[in-house]
């Protein structure tokens, strides 16, 4: 039996309770044999409560200082979940990121992993400890400061340890059953997918599915770690990502993995456009300088009178304002007549590698939503992904139409708690 | 201008208002021209909070782990106080107990430090910033594990920073506004000191004063740093602790530097002990082997008559029931007729360099508590310290009396607040 990596998100250890059966769990996998390295996040509501505390000190946020705050919540989950399996009668020794070798960029709240050296979580393992390491944290490689990962840091951090120990598995606990084909709080009827490739899970990651983050999912698909999504709660066989089929019992690969969507995305179109090489070039460059990612971009075809055309692009709602800002900014030299700004939008995707080799997918997508009487906004494909937008009160609708378009309902509706993972 | 210590305690930094005030009197020192080296203890009841969080998850504390534990709460006061330094437009920077080079035994709990290193802060103020220590934490030279130094343990980071660093003087901000003649919630009239020695200051902290510990005195002397006991509240100018006298004004040694008072002792009486060589040795050696601190002992002259004599000694009262076990286990080697246990004892003490020149200080001392009908149980002294034991409910009264016969009552009833100065 080799090594296995278990990451436990915020929600699994929220309070002495959740700790204490966590630590039940962890030395489960001890005594099944396994060397056991686990990462875990900041208790609960810690982090939102820190973040308090520094609004509360100064309006500005500086990066190092914010780092070195939050870090302290990994700190106390992770000595106390030490102390829980201690309790137990089993040997586990603490560490931070840094001693645990997690070494990064100095980009301070979102900082890279550029090497793991895990000399003495290696040791601490073979000495017969379980070793428990903070997740979310690092530390830079030129100044020797504390960083934080950024959201889903911690899962990052597991992912990376488990490579950096040619762990077996890497193990995420969480507070749902696994990865679902849609999210179960919306369709009654999702199924709990038993094993998803590396690539349908990036899709689906890129596309709202909140389970996994892609940067997460990225790193595993880079050095082949299986990955395991599983309840803490419950006990049971979870959802593989992975190559290869894994996990329990093999399963064949499904056309359709899975339907996500995303409300927390804005459309903004640029309105009369001329119709002349470069403008589409000027516009997202002048949104780029702002460091704001963009998602999906779609050009109308242009009005032969006028010689003008429509541009429309998605991005976080969040950055919405700074991208009007800049738009406005360049207007000169764009040229262009108004903007629309618009942020009542879903995006819907359907994910799977099967969709590639069974050319009626786009077909049936399409005749789902025109059957539930939801209008398409935009459209962007993939090689395994088609996303459309629509009115976001028309989501629910969507989604549910589309997944039982594709055979995905499952028999019964089953009672899942759906939430977040933490950090 | 040189290069300046303050330490604040938990109180001073308790919240959001008291973080951004102490920030405040931080930048002060900074604008006279010093450069700022700060210590901090975990804010309020933070130590407490994860003490409490610990017990829940497991009966037995992890020394490693409780360190890991408690150094979050530094961490959290430490990044705090750095923002909302910088939010004032100073540039500041925090660093752990182990980035700042203190290099600690592995005695996890109450680690002694061993060796300071503060190069990365040598660097950090040289380059214009403040930096933030977090108090009562370092690292184990042998293993690299995070240790916490006990009790009292931020004012000794603070003094041992001052000496490694060769600061002008350690500033100790707290909630008082210095060390006082006695304890102000018990003598109205008790005066703030402006200069006491290192020696006396000792004397005081073994004998019960509490606003500084023993430990940080006797390192702060040992590398003649002068300390600055003073209110963070106030601003006012403190207590001076050092060889010469410094500070505001120059000020003459006073006979009598001020009168200490300690409950928290208890009495041992071994009853009927066979007066003969060895005896003496065989008891406190069964005391001393289970590693518990005795303070005073008293032998009473033999009773002629039966050859037996009565052995009394104080020691904490948190070791009461320890000590009683470790005689009982030895009462045949011993040779005792009965053990007396009483923990409503009170230790008063005179303490002043000039009681050695002055032989009729230990007369006043006596009438002072006989006038106030105060009785003496145990009586042990120094070359600059008397001590007796007393009822514990008599130690008002006795120490008033005292104060009073030594002329160190103010003129006036001055209003102070007395509170514990964190760890």
């Amino acid at each position: 039996m080799g090594l296995v990596v278990q990451k436990y998100g915020g929600s699994s250890v929220a309070d002495a309770d959740g700790i204490k059966r966590v630590a039940k769990r962890i030395v489960e996998a001890k005594k099944n044999g396994h060397q056991v390295v686990v990462v875990v996040s900041a208790m609960g509501d810690t982090t939102d409560e820190l973040i308090d505390l520094a609004s509360q000190v100064s309006p500005v946020a500086s990066g190092r200082e914010m780092d070195m705050l939050l870090t302290a919540g990994e700190r106390i989950s992770m000595s106390l979940l030490a102390m829980a399996v201690k309790a137990l009668g089993h040997e586990a020794q603490s560490f931070t990121g840094s001693q645990a070798g997690v070494i990064t960029d100095s980009v301070h709240n979102k900082a890279r992993i550029i090497d793991v050296t895990p000399g003495r979580i290696q040791s601490s393992v073979d000495e017969g400890n379980i070793a428990i390491v903070a997740g979310f944290q690092g530390v830079s490689q030129d100044k020797k400061d504390i960083t934080t990962l950024g959201r889903g840091g911690s899962d990052t951090t597991a992912v990376a340890l488990a490579a950096a120990l040619n762990a077996e598995v890497c193990e995420i606990y969480t507070d749902v059953d696994g990865v679902f084909t849609a999210d179960p709080r919306v369709v009654k009827k999702a199924r709990k997918i038993d094993w998803i490739s590396f690539e349908d899970m990036l899709e689906l990651a890129s596309s709202g599915s909140k389970v996994l983050l892609h940067r997460c999912v990225e790193y595993a698909r880079r050095y082949n770690i299986p990955i395991h999504v599983r309840s803490s709660f419950s006990g049971l066989q979870g959802t593989w990502v992975s190559n290869e089929p894994l996990g329990a019992k093999p399963v064949e690969q499904a056309i359709i993995s899975g339907v996500a969507h995303d409300t927390s995305e804005a459309k903004i179109t640029v309105v009369g456009v001329p119709d002349k090489p470069g403008e589409a070039a000027t516009i997202f460059r002048a949104i780029a300088d702002t460091g704001i990612n963009i998602d999906m971009i779609v050009q109308n075809v242009s009005a032969a009178a006028t010689g003008l055309t429509d541009i429309s692009f998605t991005l976080p709602t969040s950055e919405g304002s700074r991208a009007i800002e800049a738009l406005e900014k360049h207007r000169d030299t764009i040229g262009f007549d108004s903007l629309r700004y618009d942020d009542q939008i879903a995006k819907i995707s359907l994910v799977g590698a099967g969709m590639k080799t069974n050319p009626g997918v786009t077909a049936t997508f399409f005749e789902a939503l025109s059957d539930a009487g939801v209008n398409i906004e935009l459209i962007s494909t993939s090689e395994i992904r088609i996303s459309v937008v629509t009115r976001e009160d028309d989501v629910a609708q969507a989604v549910r139409a589309v997944h039982s378009a594709f055979g995905l309902d499952s028999e019964s509706d089953e009672a899942v708690v759906y939430g977040g993972t933490g950090r």
